[in-house]
């Protein structure tokens, strides 16, 4: 228990009634951004022995969520409430269709993972809802169940949520980043194209880095659901030759998520480190830090504009490990935080950004949480943002806005997406000449004057 | 039971699989749109001594659904599972995410309508589900609960579902029907005019048929929450002034819904109800029957762009009164099919729009049913389209095939919604002159020649 806890406060900044305070800091805003729990592969490679109909749990076929899935997320739920709701009381104690706001992927897993959240959250037959008021006391309908909504969006274009989401831009700048040397000399190391060539052979399929992580997720997941007979079935199946072409792919993943060691990895004239995270984990971060400077300005203001936020106390992502992992990309912990170092989030990894007013300097601060995965607690990841003090939990949130800055889209992401990364890099070679030349001049570098 | 059913039969047609046939007719497809349940009002009027803060069910405020609501939606999931899976053994004993789809409008009503749905159809603890496969066996989880995602998209620009969306043409639209002779003699009598003149006073603003709705409606819930305070605080309410001013309610509904005693309505060289049923029905009947001719299409078809519609067997629109009486305009039935003739759909109202291929013609037939209100059964309206025969439940699919297309968007929704009526409307007058013109030298009515 933290000791200097007052558990209600009734802010003095005007506006906001908060009932949870650590010391002088008042928490006035949470959103949740987690990973749907355990499924199917999304696919698999041709000669995979356990194609779509040897996947039959949570409605058949393949990226459904499994009950263990929904177990996790029901367990994370539980978790979140016995946070927010029992020890800070920040949130209600039943659901309250004002204070809660839940946006998902337009899949069925992160949907069902967000659905069994809630059921942790708010579906508990622990008398904290009223039969006849919150849900039907009739047969057929479970005692204590409150079903609440989750709204989606249009998945091609939900550039916020869905890494895989239509964005030629994005594909521009990955064909670009595959091209920088770092890049180029890792793929073609002896390793690499050793296994990338093994594979080709096993998988009856051209195997390259771009779809290397539907052999390894596949192989992932079958070791939970078929360990025995994928060793059979598959005798080429080895546990350290899995471990190698794991461990290729944790690198591809950082390069995918704009993570290289040259910094700045400059291609074409673009950095394409930079531009990468900024059209991926840019989004959800400035959708966050937007929420935030949202709820900060509509403090103590009553005008119809600001009520939804105002009311809001928890607003939650239902995403994947590529939207967790982009995120902490753009923050520059992804290492910090996700462990082993460069894998990727686990079934029903969490991270809580919160949002404090401290009550002596009036100024905002941010902590941030980890959950990495079923069974596991809740990890302060604040003090791995650099900028963050390294002798408290909270920061300020200037150092989020800044970071959101840098990595903010050049354009609204859904234009930017249908931009042209070569028709802008001759417009960026053609600067970078411009400012080359000046910075000569200045410096009188050519010798001429 | 329906005598000459044979329950199952290998279908002769290539690539289709059903288990129901009523004779030689057999069921491949079925959509079903249904308004959502019971709900608190979403607004109200200026002096209704119950704002807000007086509904308190469904996580509380305006437009929530109430736990009433959701019995009914359970209730009707049950009677739409003993219907497709009990009887006609044409929808999965459980749950299969192949084949069932299930979209609805984003607010929390129409999502958490189709939740309590669901929940009757598959979530019942019957033994229909297997716990550990499709839902997890632990504490906490309700036994049975097989969770089933529900889609949105974005409520805004959904114009198939949310008879609000952003439609500038639509909104024009129904300006020029407001100056129909029709339209505005019905405004401008007596009887209209002092129920709106009493209301305005009552109401302490300005009430027009554009915001009766939000009254009567307000009215209508409140007889069923507060029905002896309503009377109290609201001395002015009679059931007799309530009783005209929906009435007057009605009339405009049927006038919003492109529904006009003149026959055709044209004013500015429009034709103000064919364009209202496009811009409000067409959308969502050719949305339906565009599901339909994708099925017969791909009938066989291994495709990949065929899988989807091939696996699919029940596509799910869960969405408002609003949708389903521009869905029954369309077809001009809405007389037919809802009673009291010229009232809304009713809470959980539902349409089953169902495909038949007749395995001797081996020509794909429609059938449509309605399920009026909750404890009512479903009700054949297939013989009040016009063009179907009167002696049979099936109707040739090219009835509805052509009524789709009378009232198709004359272009892609989102375009049509962005287009100027005006600009549009001088192109139309131009082209009705000139058909004028020449059906007058065709048949020299000028008697020039």
């Amino acid at each position: 228990m933290v000791s200097a806890i007052s558990i209600v406060a009734i802010f003095a900044l005007e506006g906001f009634v908060t009932t949870y305070s650590d010391g002088t800091k008042d928490l006035v805003f949470v959103q949740t951004l987690w990973r749907h729990g355990d499924r199917s592969p999304t696919k698999t490679f041709k000669t995979d022995p356990f194609q779509e109909d040897a996947w039959q749990f949570g409605g058949g076929g393949w990226g459904q969520l499994s009950p263990a899935g929904m177990k996790q997320h029901l367990n994370l739920g539980k978790m979140l409430r016995n946070r927010y709701v029992t020890n800070y009381n920040f949130l209600p104690n039943k659901y309250n269709a004002k204070q809660i706001y839940v946006r998902s992927t337009d899949v069925n897993r992160t949907i069902i993972s967000a659905m069994s959240n809630l059921l942790g959250q708010y579906g508990q037959n622990d008398n904290s809802s009223t039969p006849g008021l919150d849900y039907p006391d009739v047969d057929g309908w479970p005692a204590g169940y409150v079903p609440i909504a989750v709204h989606t969006v249009d998945d091609d274009t939900d550039h916020l949520g869905n890494m895989e989401s239509t964005c030629p831009f994005k594909d521009q700048v990955w064909e670009l980043a595959k091209t920088s040397d770092e890049v180029k000399s890792f793929v073609n190391s002896a390793d690499v194209q050793a296994v990338l060539g093994n594979l080709t052979n096993y998988c009856g399929q051209p195997v390259d880095i771009d779809n290397l992580w539907i052999i390894t997720n596949a192989l992932y997941i079958e070791q939970i659901y078929y360990n025995a007979t994928l060793r059979t079935k598959n005798n080429w199946f080895t546990d350290a030759f899995y471990a190698k072409a794991d461990a290729i792919n944790d690198q591809v993943q950082l390069f995918q998520n704009g993570i290289f060691k040259t910094v700045p990895n400059i291609v074409n004239g673009h950095d394409v480190g930079v531009l990468t995270r900024k059209v991926r984990g840019g989004p959800i971060l400035n959708d966050m830090v937007m929420h935030i400077n949202l709820k900060l300005m509509c403090q103590g203001q009553t005008t119809p504009n600001c009520t939804w936020i105002n009311n809001l106390k928890n607003y939650i992502y239902s995403a994947h490990d590529t939207t967790i992992y982009a995120f902490f990309s753009a923050l520059l912990i992804e290492e910090y935080a996700v462990k082993p170092s460069g894998g990727y989030p686990l079934y029903s990894a969490a991270v809580l950004l919160e949002l404090y007013i401290d009550s002596v300097d009036k100024k905002p601060y941010f902590k941030m949480v980890y959950h990495e995965q079923d069974g596991s607690g809740f990890k302060d990841v604040t003090m791995g943002i650099q900028g963050c003090p390294q002798n408290s939990s909270y920061c300020d949130l200037d150092i989020l806005r800044n970071f959101a800055n840098t990595i903010k889209p050049d354009q609204p992401i859904d234009q930017w997406c249908l931009t042209d990364l070569n028709k802008s890099s001759s417009f960026a070679t053609v600067s970078m000449l411009f400012i080359a030349a000046i910075l000569a001049i200045n410096n009188n570098f050519l010798g001429l004057f």
